[in-house]
């Protein structure tokens, strides 16, 4: 069955009259079509009985054809107005859903284009993308394994005196050659900067006997995400508090490896690996949840997180990634993506999980 | 004047209480800090009068203070409400601005987390953006020249036999190492993918003979965006009739050039463009406006296009990027940015404009 079709019967079985759907990860799911998040305004309409629409700007026509969708295609010529034609569609819906990541400035010109319909949120009705199908998972397992050549590179680039911007550079092009379409993001946090979880790149010199926290991941040309960290030793030896830290986080991580799987609740996943770290005195270094889900975006459903009780189930995808931060030295942190198999958890990605030393 | 200054009295003036400011290029405008625009809450709070909040992530704020930001942070952790830390922060206010890229389910969550106060679009508010400084207008020059590098080089690695994404990935890499931060796009257009503008990449190999349509950009590290666009002959002979639509083109975009400077229409740029094109017969055949502005953005005001009576003004950027495409067959567009100097036009794109045979 279409993804589209999904998403419609989920709609009708809510009292949602339409779901409109705007370029990102939803539209990609839905259709196929990638479309670039522009100005020009593409818009897949979607009632919920009858057949959908997918508007497109005149220009884009050829790109969406290309691209395979199995809906209507309706254009606007540049001079023409979108919303009025997406309005068109709707006809007399009284009760409209948004993708979650609609602009503003959509939801605004949506509602003065159809003063009549209430505004509701799209939200799960598309996140029948939460549970991957077996095509996804091998595309999924395609990502682990490029992005898993990548760290196995780091060493040909990470040293002392580089900066970090400069490895940062040549691990971008890596990402590419290893086979995905795009680099989404290259963290390469040295010293202190790994304290800072979401530190990204700058240029500052990487010194002998560093750890360097190295979180990279791009999307394949299927459309699925990798990510995955790994902690790098520039030369020199090892604090003996940070390899301490190391040893709790790798038992953490492989608790919560081992305890994955359906059945249990996201946020148990959190706490078991919580606890060993609290255990042995990190728990305030620990500063944020254990995962995020990954599929045509990075993150996405379901959250590793203490008050997610969502059950997992068998192709539920997403990272275990907890982290000790000592602000101002250094910090660690583990990150695997991981899939729920029938009655397990099978984890895609590979490489050696201890500190690497350079 | 900071710029966040500039946005709070432009709101003052208008009647509205406080805009909120998610990431994107509004927030990277406004304080400085390039936030990844992930579920986690990042906000802006900016009241039309007092001090403004950037609310982060607890994660997040030391990349936050990193970034230099000249307004008070506050954070929250994994496990408590984010926008009811910013419905605190808005108090009273009963007018409230939402910055136009920010995702539906935050007008949703703000919304019920404010039930008290009228949402509305900040819009022009933080478009103060729309006219670049020197600064800026440095940045963008830099952001050119980067990109012309990379149209010198291309002669390296498009040349028939080879595919689209194999020129892609050739290119993709040499944007990172002319010193983008990251690739935003690459379009590599074939013969008949050349007809349709936004097509990107396929592995379509490409012949001998035929044009091939190069569109490419990325953001530098000072955040500013490059995008240019040629074309090649991969071998062989052009076609005639490629041939001679490609002078009218040309011809097309001198007018472009010559006549864009500060006092002139955005639609006047475009109509002087399109009426040589119609005049030569292939009216039909240029299916898109003329441009769009560029900064932080690679898309963004002020949009070169028919009924946009907008007046240019010092400091506007923007694409000048003609085109003619035969569908099925080939298409070629010319494309530069150029901003408005007190007195004309500096073109920040400078590769030769003809068709560049290889």
């Amino acid at each position: 069955m279409s993804t589209w079709r999904k998403a419609q019967e989920l709609a009708a079985s809510r009292g949602i009259d339409a779901l409109l759907v705007t370029p990102g990860a939803d539209l990609r799911y839905l259709t196929g079509y990638v479309a670039l998040p522009l100005e020009r305004l593409t818009c897949l309409v979607l009632p919920a009985s009858g057949a959908p629409t997918l508007v497109v700007p005149a220009l884009e026509r050829q790109a969406a054809v290309a691209s395979g969708v199995d809906v209507e295609i309706a254009t606007w010529t540049e001079t023409e107005d979108p919303f009025a034609l997406v309005a068109q569609l709707v006809g007399e819906a009284t009760t409209i859903g948004l993708d979650d990541h609609m602009w503003a400035a959509r939801v605004f010109a949506f509602g003065e284009a159809m003063p009549q319909a209430d505004q509701v949120l799209a939200g799960s009705l598309v996140q029948v993308r939460i549970r991957k199908d077996a095509a996804e998972v091998a595309a999924l397992r395609d990502a682990g394994l490029a992005i898993d050549q990548v760290h196995s590179r780091v060493h040909e680039w990470l040293r002392p005196g580089r900066t970090e911007r400069e490895v940062g550079a040549d691990i971008a092009a890596a990402i590419l050659e290893a086979g995905h379409e795009t680099v989404d993001f290259v963290i390469v946090g040295s010293g202190p900067n790994g304290a800072s979880p979401h530190h990204e790149l700058s240029d500052r010199v990487i010194e002998v006997g560093e750890p360097v926290v190295v979180d990279i991941g791009g999307t394949m040309p299927s459309g699925y995400c990798s990510d995955s960290t790994r902690n790098y030793l520039a030369g020199g030896t090892v604090d003996p508090e940070y390899a301490k830290a190391y040893a709790v986080l790798e038992e953490a991580h492989q608790a919560q490896r081992e305890h994955a799987r359906p059945g249990v609740t996201a946020e148990s996943v959190d706490a078991i690996g919580r606890q060993i770290i609290a255990d042995a005195g990190y728990g305030d270094l620990f500063i944020h949840r254990t995962g995020h889900g990954i599929g045509q975006e990075t993150h996405e459903e379901p959250y590793i997180v203490e008050g997610n009780d969502l059950v997992l189930e068998e192709g539920m995808a997403f990272s275990i990634e907890p982290g000790i931060y000592f602000e101002g030295r250094f910090g660690a942190r583990i990150e695997d993506i991981a899939v729920c198999t029938a009655d397990g958890l099978e984890v895609l990605n590979n490489t050696p999980r201890g500190l690497v030393a350079l």
